[in-house]
């Protein structure tokens, strides 16, 4: 029988764990929907209630303590050796099967700079070490971040496949959107329109419904994160989208730019720009391999950028997708304090990344592409189709 | 002008800290659509990317540090005094506005025992700490769970009004369901049916949609938080749902009993069972005003049940609802370890409950029923149409 992929991502965690050589992996969790460990949905799915501890060991044995009303839930999924149910406290079970499996480290999920590692609260660390008060344990727990991180990275053929389906059919919606928008349209009616395409092929957002697409027409709009507003199409102008669709919760993540003109209409400093652009995407996509590390990936677009006589972006040139559309571990990004130490990462065959970036132009406000690709054991392959001119809309 | 219900939610938050004389709360986030501080939905319900201090003084000012591509999308909440953006680090900017308030006592948002509360991870713990370095913040901080447990309980009329929407829509589709439901059908034939009426009147998901409802037919599964399967609906056998809709972003949570045959045919132990379990409630009902505290009232039905000759049920009275199906702060508890100090809680005007529990029957399983509550100045005023009886189906 197939495995889901829950079961896959379990396998795999293991598989990281012994290569690492990592005793144990905690997750140590509650309440889940409200707010979830990032990890959960990668080797779970289902929402936990009571105090869960989710146990991986490297070698390939799965344990879960959790809640006797949510045990129920949790054996049909056969992701564990084991399921123990507790009624009243955790605490005699977990430290149970602390001792079971007596690990020297023990990986919980805390990091300073990679959030999809860092699903562990303050209070629940308060309460894991009250818990295990008098064990050896608390002086054992190291950061799950280099677990986490390959886990999510290293996509399978399965994830990629559902990615791929992802930016299909963003790609589809937006080709039609073409055919669709036309001058003296609002930024929100073309938001709309697209949200209904989205309905009608059943998928739903890669990030806040309300900024998906975000859709920005003419110069006088910072891009970035703001929601579609009353600013209408006009002849001369460009427009642009951010947009990614879910497929069975995996995301796409893509800019396009359109121009209303003619082709022989683009003024000559935004083909200039769009060339720029498009160009340093592509140099990148050419720089990237297993083993180079993130911020060598972004300074070639960076340098890129700054040799054809534009400022640099304000932003990293690429982050992963997956279940999240800024799926954590390493990005490609400057060394700059708020990206922690996540460009220093290595890329690795199986990770899917954006390749994004801008450039302003005097008159006609910036000019923003993100394609999607995934790495390959040599280089990377595109799994969006490269946009390589302006579309114009008559 | 009508203020949104986060211009609301943020103005009580500053009359509580008042109230709690403490001087500031910090908000310390970062890429919340990947796992997001469960108060933020409450007083911005925007995502923010970077990292974020959303900053709320006693004396009524607010203030944002976000990064600058989540500026443009906050600003026009008008939530905020001041939206101070930044774009390589947030650390002088953070110092800076620390300086400007000179707090005492800063509030974070850790707690032992309250989910809700506890939004902060060990990793933005860590960040802000080393941020903070060589500053007197850092030995000011203190748990903004009393902040966070008022701020969330006490509802304001706007979110009471969203919750009683939600719980009429969950009421009708119950209704309408007993006019669908017959003998032979499965749990997940019931499941789907119902999951298409919220689709009609587009409502969404109080919890996970695979277990909303849960359905549970005859005898033979434990309830809880187990999806629906192929177990058929029998003449004589029960059927049970546990089913919440979101209406608005705020949730109802229902459970009712259903009985497959005539009134005259219900079994006298399942009667037995069902009066002593919509009395249990009752006796609740009665016994819940401001200032009895959570675990009072769980006792009340509790030792109603026990004297009925009932085993004492494995769970919780009741919880909180509000924008989640489990909101978090007081509960109606008994003082079991894994409650932590939530029974203690001091039940207010303006909070709102489920009241729930269910008795075994020896043949025929669970009898469990959950209405949902809101607490007034001298007692409490039910949002649900109480079931008095079992519906019986032909």
């Amino acid at each position: 029988m197939k495995q889901t992929l829950e079961q896959q991502k379990s396998q795999q965690a293991c598989e990281i764990l012994k290569e690492l050589n990592l005793d144990l992996w905690l997750i140590w969790v509650r309440e889940t929907s409200e707010m979830a460990d990032p990890v959960l949905k990668l080797v779970v799915g289902n929402d936990l209630v009571w105090q869960s501890a989710l146990l991986y060991s490297k070698t390939g044995e799965r344990v879960a303590i959790v809640g006797s009303l949510d045990a129920g839930g949790l054996e049909p999924l056969k992701l564990f050796d084991r399921v123990v149910p507790y009624t009243k406290t955790i605490r005699e079970a977990l430290r149970g099967e602390l001792d079971h499996f007596q690990p020297k480290q023990v990986a919980i999920d805390w990091s300073r700079d990679n959030v999809s590692a860092d699903g562990l609260t303050v209070g629940m660390r308060t309460l894991l070490d009250e818990y295990l008060s008098e064990t050896p344990y608390p002086t054992r727990f190291v950061s799950a971040d280099p677990l986490i991180s390959r886990l999510r990275g290293r996509k399978t053929e399965e994830e990629v496949s559902r990615i791929q389906r992802a930016v299909d059919i963003t790609q589809q919606i937006l080709a039609e959107v073409a055919s669709f928008v036309r001058v003296g349209q609002t930024e929100t009616e073309i938001h709309q329109h697209i949200r209904e395409r989205m309905r009608d092929l059943g998928v739903t957002d890669a990030w806040q419904a309300s900024h998906n697409p975000a859709v920005d027409a003419g110069p006088n709009k910072p891009f970035g994160h703001a929601g579609p507003t009353g600013n209408r199409t006009k002849a001369g102008h460009l427009l642009h989208f951010d947009f990614g669709v879910r497929y069975q919760s995996y995301c796409a993540d893509l800019q396009r730019m359109f121009f209303f003109g003619t082709p022989q209409a683009v003024p000559a400093e935004v083909q200039a720009a769009f060339t720029t652009v498009r160009d340093a995407i592509a140099a990148a996509s050419e720089a990237i391999k297993p083993g180079v590390r993130g911020h060598e990936v972004d300074a070639v677009a960076r340098t890129f950028v700054q040799e054809h006589g534009y400022e640099e972006y304000q932003h990293a040139l690429g982050h992963q997708i997956g279940q999240s559309a800024h799926d954590g571990s390493t990005i490609l990004g400057p060394l700059w304090d708020r990206y922690g130490s996540s460009p220093k990462g290595i890329v690795e065959a199986g990770n899917v990344f954006t390749l994004e970036l801008h450039v302003p132009t005097k008159d006609h406000g910036q000019v923003s592409l993100e394609e999607d690709i995934v790495v390959t054991k040599t280089g990377c392959r595109f799994l969006s189709k490269r946009q390589t001119e302006l579309t114009c809309i008559k």
